[in-house]
C-alpha cells in the first residue's frame, strides 16, 4: 500500500475528482440542493476517493458521538470465565441497538488502563456509560462523576450517588443457604470471594444470616476472584480443616464449579457426601455433572436494564438517581 | 440532578468563573503562558464546572484518536461460550494497552449492528481495526477497506486483501485426526461447524486429507455454530446415523464438550468406546471428564499480533498486506 493511499481523502479531493467546488460537495452532504448530474459526479467521486465525512468535525455541532461505553473492570482471567460478564454485555448491547446506540466495551485490567480509559472517557467519545464491577474509590467512577456524564452501575458500588441495577445478593444468598441448610446439612461451609466488591461482601453476609447461631467462620474459605482456580483451592483448603463438612456455599458458579473438580478428586460424591449450592445459574450451572443448584441471576436483564438508564438520562430524563433490584429465584437441581 | 449540572461545561464556564478570558483558559488548556494566579484560577474553575477539553476538536486538528476497534462479528451465543473470542480481544487489549492506545470492542450480532457499526467506524472515532469472525462479502470489511482504515483480521477471511494473522486450520485438523487414527480407530466422524467461514471450512479439508481413503461423508454431521449445543445435538444425530462409531474429532473445544455430554447421555465411554478431539485448547478442554486431547491455538497470541500489525501499519510501516501463521501444537490429554 503507497502513502498517499492511506491519507485520509477530504472533501477536496472529492471536489477535484468531480470537477465541482466544494461548497457544492458540503451542500451534497448536508442534503442541500444540488443538480442530478453534480450529484451524481459528486458520488462517483466519494467512492473514487475513499472519502468518509469527518464525524468528529460533526460531533462538534451536534454534541453526540450516538455511542455508549461499556466499561468492564475485571482481571482478564475473570472476564473469561465469568460468563455473566458476557451476558451484561450482550444484554446492553442488545438494548442500545435496539436504540440505534452504539455500544463500545473497554476492558479494565490494570492501573495503566484505567488511567487511559478515563483519559477516552474525557475526550468525548461516548454519550454515556454502562459500568460493570465497579469498586469503591475506583479512578474510573472518579472520571464518570466530574464528567457528569450519563451513566448506570451494574451492582452498587459505596459512596457512589448514580443510577444503578443489581439484584438482592444478601437476600439471595440467604434463601439459597436456607435451602441447602433444608437439605438437612450440619456442617455447612462457604466459599467467599471477590470480598472488594457489594457483590462478594453481601453474599458473606447472606451465607452468615441463614446460619444463625450455627455461624463457623472456620468454615469460611475467602478467595481473590469469582473463579474457577480460586473455587478448586478453596475447596481443598476447607477439606483439609474440615474433613467432616457436608455443604458448601459457592459465591459464584465458577467457584461452585471449581470446588465440584476438588470435591472428586478428594473422592466425595456430591450432593451424597457433599451438598453444593452456587450463585449466577450462568451457563456453568448446567455443564457440571451433577448441574448445581443455584440463584438465578439475570444478567442479560442486569446489562438491558443498566442501558435503558442511560439512555433515558440521554434523552433528558432528570428524575434523579436510583436504584432497580431485578428477580433472583433459587433454581434447584442436581448438586443439593 | 437538575438539568444545568448535566449540561457539558464549556470554555465559557470556566472562563467566567476564573474570572479571566477565553484566550486565557486556551493558552492554559494549550500549554501556553499565563501567570501562576490566572492559572491557579483557571484549574479551579475548571475542576468547579467539572470541564473537560473536547477532544473531538483536538481531533480535527491532529487526525488520530489513540483508539483502536476490536470488531467481534459472532452471535451472542457464540460469543459467550467460546473461550478464545475472550482470549484474543484480551490479548489484543493487552497489546494496545502496552502502546498507550485503547480498545474498543464492538459486537456485531445482527443487520443492525452492521450497518451501525460500519457508520461508526466511518465515524473517524478509532484509527484502526482488529477484526475476529469477518465473513465473505462482510459489510463491515467493505466499510473497513472503502476507509483505508489501517486493519488486521484475524483469519484469513477470502477476497480480502488486507494484513491478517492465523493459524493453519487445515495442517492442524490434519495433524489431531491423524493421531486420532493413530490410537486405533476406525470408524471416525467429524462434528464440521461453522462452514461459512474459512476456518471452518479448512478443517473440514484437514479432516478429509487425514482421513484420505477411508473418508466417509456418512459420519460428517454439519452444524452452524462452534457452540457446545450444536456439538450435543451432533453428536446424538451422528450416534443414531451409525452406532459403530469410535472415534469423532470436534471442529471445536466447545463442540466436543457438548458432544462428551451426548455419549454419557448414550452410555458411551470415553475413550474407551469412543475417542474424541478438539480444536483450540480453550478452557474447556481442561474442565470435561475426562479432559479433551486437542490443537493448541494460541488465541492471546493471535489477538496480539494482530494489534502489532495494526500499531505497525499506524507507525507508517507500508510493507503491505501479509499473513502471519503461529503454530499450532496438538495437545494429547485423556479423551482419546
Amino acid at each position: 500500500m503507497t502513502p498517499s493511499a492511506r491519507r485520509r481523502s477530504t472533501v477536496h479531493d472529492v471536489a477535484r475528482v468531480a470537477g465541482v467546488s466544494r461548497g457544492t460537495v458540503s451542500r451534497v452532504l448536508n442534503g442541500g440542493y444540488v443538480s442530478d448530474a453534480a450529484r451524481e459526479a459528486i458520488e462517483d467521486a466519494i467512492r473514487a476517493v475513499g472519502y468518509v465525512p469527518n464525524t468528529a468535525a460533526r460531533n462538534l455541532v451536534r454534541q453526540r458521538t450516538q455511542a455508549v461505553a461499556f466499561i468492564v473492570h475485571e482481571p482478564h482471567a475473570v472476564f473469561l470465565e465469568d460468563p455473566n460478564i458476557g451476558a451484561i454485555m450482550l444484554g446492553t448491547n442488545q438494548a442500545l441497538s435496539e436504540a440505534d446506540y452504539q455500544m463500545v466495551c473497554l476492558v479494565v485490567d490494570s492501573v495503566r488502563d484505567t488511567e487511559r480509559v478515563a483519559r477516552y472517557l474525557n475526550g468525548g467519545f461516548v454519550d454515556g456509560a454502562v459500568i460493570v464491577s465497579a469498586r469503591a474509590q475506583d479512578p474510573i467512577t472518579t472520571a464518570v462523576a466530574r464528567l457528569r456524564l450519563p451513566v448506570a452501575y451494574v451492582g452498587h458500588p459505596p459512596d457512589v450517588d448514580a443510577a444503578w441495577v443489581g439484584v438482592d445478593n444478601r437476600g439471595a444468598a440467604r434463601d439459597v443457604t436456607t435451602r441447602l441448610l433444608q437439605t438437612g446439612r450440619t456442617r455447612v461451609g462457604m466459599i467467599a470471594a471477590a470480598l472488594d466488591r457489594d457483590s462478594g461482601t453481601d453474599r458473606l453476609a447472606g451465607f452468615t444470616d441463614a446460619l444463625g447461631d450455627r455461624f463457623d467462620s472456620d468454615l469460611v474459605e475467602e478467595v481473590p476472584l469469582y473463579s474457577y482456580a480460586d473455587g478448586a483451592g478453596a475447596m481443598a483448603r476447607l477439606l483439609a480443616r474440615a474433613p467432616d463438612l457436608d455443604g458448601v456455599f459457592a459465591a459464584s458458579d465458577a467457584v461452585a464449579a471449581g470446588a465440584l473438580w476438588a470435591l472428586r478428586e478428594a473422592g466425595r460424591r456430591v450432593p451424597e457426601d457433599v451438598g453444593i449450592v452456587g450463585f449466577d445459574n450462568s451457563s456453568w450451572a448446567t455443564r457440571t455433572s451433577p448441574q448445581l443448584s443455584t440463584v438465578d441471576q439475570p444478567a442479560e436483564g442486569l446489562g438491558a436494564a443498566a442501558a435503558a438508564s442511560v439512555l433515558a438520562q440521554l434523552q433528558g430524563d432528570e428524575s434523579g438517581p436510583d436504584g432497580i433490584i431485578l428477580d433472583t429465584p433459587v433454581v434447584w437441581r442436581d448438586s443439593a
